[in-house]
């Protein structure tokens, strides 16, 4: 299962608003639409969301051509693709090392490219390392929950979460995985429930708001989320929702991990209060596939996105291992 | 605003299934199609349930008739409506109530219709009671969070958790009331947000997994909810997710009250392990005003309730006022 396609010098993206109902892909090779298609959510998690903008990057190199304003024309491209999304910090992330690479290299197009699919790669072999070190921690018979999607259509391939309960499954230790429907934009329902099942992996969908009672009910054995960003001292940003499951798992005593790559983790900023949280438009609360779904002029508040600190998480599963805390040493050598 | 009326021998019912979009009455004159009303939700809530239940008998009664059978006919009515939905104890309230009447006074139609008139405007009255009674935990400039619709459309009319919320409103303390949508069936949405709307209390609506974000932020001062049956220790089911705000309140310290009238109370369960929370069709989830939510086939769970321990609760607001802990006492005094 995959979402992001670099052939023949386009970048063709699963569209992901229409999933499950249908699998389209999408052909890019104007970064100005793979832009839109990041705000819109044709493509979102946070690895993928980095993989995409160094394809993008690509193709804006393409376009701009062996041409005497090549630098200015490209920080303006990467500007553009900056401003889509602010949360997640593997986008920020992906476009230095573009920046890096053309810097160095100049125009020279096949080394953008390579440059691009080597962050690519990078992220697929990072998930598959992850999901070693996390099925570590996968007890057998597991009972998991998740929430929205950090699976392969959230990353280059394979998943951060998912990455880890995939690789708990292939050893037999997954009796079910929970997955919240993940409001508003139903990522659990739409992906992740549609990820598992497609990979034969059991699934059971929730609403968000059933997950504490699934937890009293002792029916989960931890929980496991990915990232959008984590800060110095582990305080991360993930999914709108993530904060609430974190409560209740430390309620439960229910262990509660995150999954991400190197790229997620962003050392500038000291704690999680700094991380800039995405509010999106009302109408995806208030309205579903056309029909309304609240009345008309009713205000909304729709952060994408909430901050969980890092007292409630367990351990941190990267590409490296397991990291239990103090986190902030942890994360400092991590990247050094 | 009402959703229960009775008029000329027939019972009127406000299509809650309809709100926001369509203000539709439909009349009913068959209890039996009653029972369907209250199965598929056209009417819902515990106390509004409770008053309908209450004029279906009296539709029974004008039905059977002065009859040899009378009391068989009317037992077996009784049964099909109380096998329409198990975790709301008015019902059985109800019923029981009309029971005692026609078992006192026979076929006596007016009888009957007088029992159900004074069920529906005792409700009204406790709710008014109850209130005022809960006006007074407000702070003011209050941002208060609800779940579900505890309002006039839930009750015979003005509303419990919203009664609580309209009776603080109209002395000036309400700044905000937060009203989460309320998966599956968005009655927060649907229902919560268009009542206050509709009396110009401020209202902002969210989805279920922002509670916590929104109580981390510092943005809520208390938490009231309904109640579909509290037991005699105090532990209460409500709407699926009133449990995980009860946690997330509890979190954060923030105050948490449920507002009910004595007809929700149910002695003969010593705690909340014995109440029988009902569980609904997969297809809420999976399926959205026609539109598939999630990828078809996939296994759901879709408790329509949850049971909140009585620890979690900061005070139980009721008709006579409000109970502090330890709840079992105050509930028994209040029942004797």
């Amino acid at each position: 299962m995959e979402a992001i396609r670099w052939r023949d010098n386009a970048l063709y993206l699963l569209d992901q608003t229409r999933l499950p109902a249908e699998e389209r892909w999408l052909k890019y090779t104007d970064y100005r639409q793979v832009a839109r298609a990041i705000e819109t959510m044709v493509v979102r998690g946070a690895p993928a969301i980095g993989v995409t903008a160094g394809y993008a990057m690509a193709l804006a190199a393409r376009e701009i051509g062996d041409h005497p304003d090549f630098l200015d024309a490209m920080v303006k491209a990467k500007e553009l693709l900056a401003a889509t999304r602010p949360t997640a910090v593997n986008l920020f992330w992906a476009l230095e090392r573009m920046e890096r690479c053309w810097r160095t290299h100049g125009a020279g197009l096949p080394r953008l490219e390579a440059e691009a699919r080597a962050i690519h790669q990078e992220d697929i072999r990072m998930n598959q390392d992850m999901g070693r070190a996390g099925a570590e921690l996968v007890p057998q018979g597991a009972r998991i929950l998740t929430h929205c999607n950090a699976g392969a259509l959230a990353t280059g391939g394979y998943g951060t979460a998912l990455g880890v309960i995939r690789a708990a499954h292939s050893q037999g230790k997954v009796s079910m995985v929970y997955a919240d429907e993940t409001r508003p934009l139903l990522q659990g329902a739409r992906l992740t429930a549609y990820e598992l099942a497609r990979d034969q992996i059991p699934v059971t969908l929730i609403c968000d708001n059933m997950a504490g009672a699934l937890m009293a009910q002792g029916k989960v054995d931890l929980v496991v989320v990915g990232c959008d960003r984590m800060a110095a001292n582990g305080d991360f940003a993930n999914k709108i929702g993530t904060y609430s499951l974190a409560v209740l798992a430390k309620h439960h005593g229910i262990p509660f991990y995150t999954a991400l790559p190197s790229s997620t983790i962003d050392l500038s900023l000291p704690d999680g209060g700094q991380i800039p949280v995405e509010e999106r438009a009302g109408e995806e609360i208030s309205s579903f596939a056309g029909a309304r779904t609240g009345p008309g002029g009713v205000p909304t508040w729709n952060p994408a996105f909430d901050v969980t600190p890092h007292q409630l998480l367990t351990a941190v599963i990267t590409e490296r291992g397991v990291l239990r805390p103090p986190f902030a040493q942890g994360l400092s050598k991590f990247l050094t």
